[in-house]
């Protein structure tokens, strides 16, 4: 994985925020489309309230009806836990210490972005009042469907919205319930059915890991399949994610995934599973095939993180990986499917 | 809720265990069916090796070809942690102490119920190692549709088994993914599709809720909405869950559901819908309609626990509840839908 030198591709800087008294404190995450000749991704841009002192914590809430009311709590209230820089805890409940909304930016070459002035998806239901994130995006035909985590106080879950154009969006509620995110759509139908990775998180027994999922039309799922588990001692052996929507290879389907140890340092690794039953893993990286190392990848709002949300793969095999790094910023690397195929030890 | 004078209906003792070289340790937490003439339970039959000592853990684990396998832990290994008598943790790994299986029972009466001596549903797949559990089964024409939880180190899911004779089953596989439990399916399709009620439990964000989902078939669902959650100070502070097949009254969908507060006292309550809309909740009852007070359901297997999973309701308005004393019997009580309808108040 080759860094692109332009890094960071987008900052919080290049993104103009949503109301006057906000600020951006993350742009990154990106799902990854293409249109036309463009490649448009829509990046989760995080704000958070201008006014703040260092007496309170914040949580920006979307009200139902729109508009986000600012919540306040004074981080010496004993009933206040800090679990980390993106959130904290309040008397049972959770609160985000930032609210995200997805934003389109568009480019040319796949570097060199122009940031919409405008969000594309706003936080709009009650299942979304702490934020929209992390979008991960599928081509079927001319529809591109966006699968994305809704965050409320009832929990993470996911919900789907499509577009043609990346101008107007359809939206079509939440496919799968708390708590799961980082679903990724297959790009064509397999065995007659649409099918995704899900990232079930479990309260009581089970580890967060990649299922497998089954639809006839994307907007109910069932047969679910647990099918990449993290691994005990290594890198991924916290927890795994799918990252990047799947690509067929002559091999199988090509999965880059994002795997965390106990220490929440988020690495990226490939899966391959079968082409016609992806139930199947034939094989498995062992070691990362990137590790945050650049400097806007080990600081940041919350550091020590590449979390690849979508890819590029040309007819020539080079694949564009981006990924949020940091939970700041837009980045990329270069990587081609040999490389990546290439990582792949026996399951 | 009057409870019948015969209680406990089905005791460990009443059943065979399923190999001469476990004992039953629980009956409990029925799924209830009507076959003609006849109540139809299938009770969650939940086994241990007779081979136990003090210094040991056991936990029973079924092979994917069948069988089961008897894991034994020291009860000094400073990597094990003792959840409770149900559960324990090792090395970031869960494990029962028991092995679930579902089981008929037949009564005419609805009191007296004899047990079949063979099991109904077995643990079988690779996301049933830990068992199968707490059924509840609705009736849609001639099909008795029975959704459960598929337990395993995978998580706790929902699976979905189907039968018309309480012979034969027919399974199909997990509906919804980790953590998801006490699904109970509505009994007639609502504005053109099934409806269910959910009951996901996440990691990080979100209290345990009953949710409400969609299918067009039963097999994949969606559009997740959630519908009743634990109320803060008041006896469902911790968790709520859907317990009986909602029943339709001319003033909407009567859900049984139960709750506990954070010491897990489970008590029973009753909620409203609306007719058309399940997604509106019109009325909940404050206090609860059923908290643990026989002997039978102060101690047992877990004490302080009374858990429905099922009823029958007659033509003249009266209601027979089926369900689970302290993880360890199978009992009933009595009470009418007046009865019911008095107990709530506005939502």
């Amino acid at each position: 994985m080759r860094r692109l030198p332009q890094n960071p591709l987008i900052r919080p800087q290049d993104v103009a925020p949503s109301r006057e008294d906000f600020e951006v404190a993350g742009a990154f995450n990106p799902g990854v489309g293409r249109l036309g000749d463009e490649v448009v991704l829509l990046v989760r841009v995080a704000e958070r309230p201008k006014a703040r002192d260092e007496a309170h914590l914040v949580a920006p809430v979307a009200r139902p009806g729109g508009g986000i009311e600012v919540l306040r709590f004074r981080r010496d209230d004993p009933d206040v836990e800090i679990l980390d820089e993106r959130w904290f805890r309040y008397r049972g409940g959770t609160y985000l210490t930032s609210i995200s909304h997805l934003r389109a930016a568009r480019s040319t070459d796949g570097a060199r972005f122009a940031v919409d002035a405008a969000p594309a998806i706003l936080p709009s239901t009650p299942t979304e009042a702490f934020g929209v994130e992390d979008p991960r995006i599928t081509r079927i035909g001319g529809d591109h469907w966006i699968t994305y985590k809704a965050v409320s106080s009832h929990g993470i879950a996911t919900a789907l919205a499509h577009t043609r154009d990346y101008a107007s969006y359809d939206r079509h509620g939440v496919i799968l319930c708390p708590e799961n995110l980082d679903v990724v759509i297959f790009p064509e139908k397999i065995a007659g059915g649409y099918a995704a990775l899900t990232r079930p998180a479990p309260m009581n027994i089970g580890p967060p890991a990649i299922w497998l999922a089954r639809s006839p039309d994307l907007l109910h799922w069932g047969r679910h399949e647990p099918l990449v588990a993290p691994r005990p001692g290594m890198w991924d052996s916290g927890r795994v994610g799918a990252s990047c929507v799947p690509f067929r290879t002559p091999a199988g389907w090509l999965l880059i995934y994002h795997g965390a140890d106990e220490t929440h340092r988020y690495c990226v690794g490939v899966a391959l599973v079968d082409g016609a039953d992806p139930s199947k893993v034939l094989a498995r990286s062992r070691e990362p095939i990137m590790t945050p190392g650049a400097s806007y990848e080990e600081h940041g709002f919350f550091g020590g993180v590449v979390f690849p949300t979508g890819a590029v793969v040309r007819d020539d095999g080079g694949v564009t990986v981006y990924y949020g790094a940091a939970d700041q910023h837009v980045c990329a690397a270069e990587t081609t499917l040999d490389e990546l195929l290439g990582c792949l030890a026996d399951a």
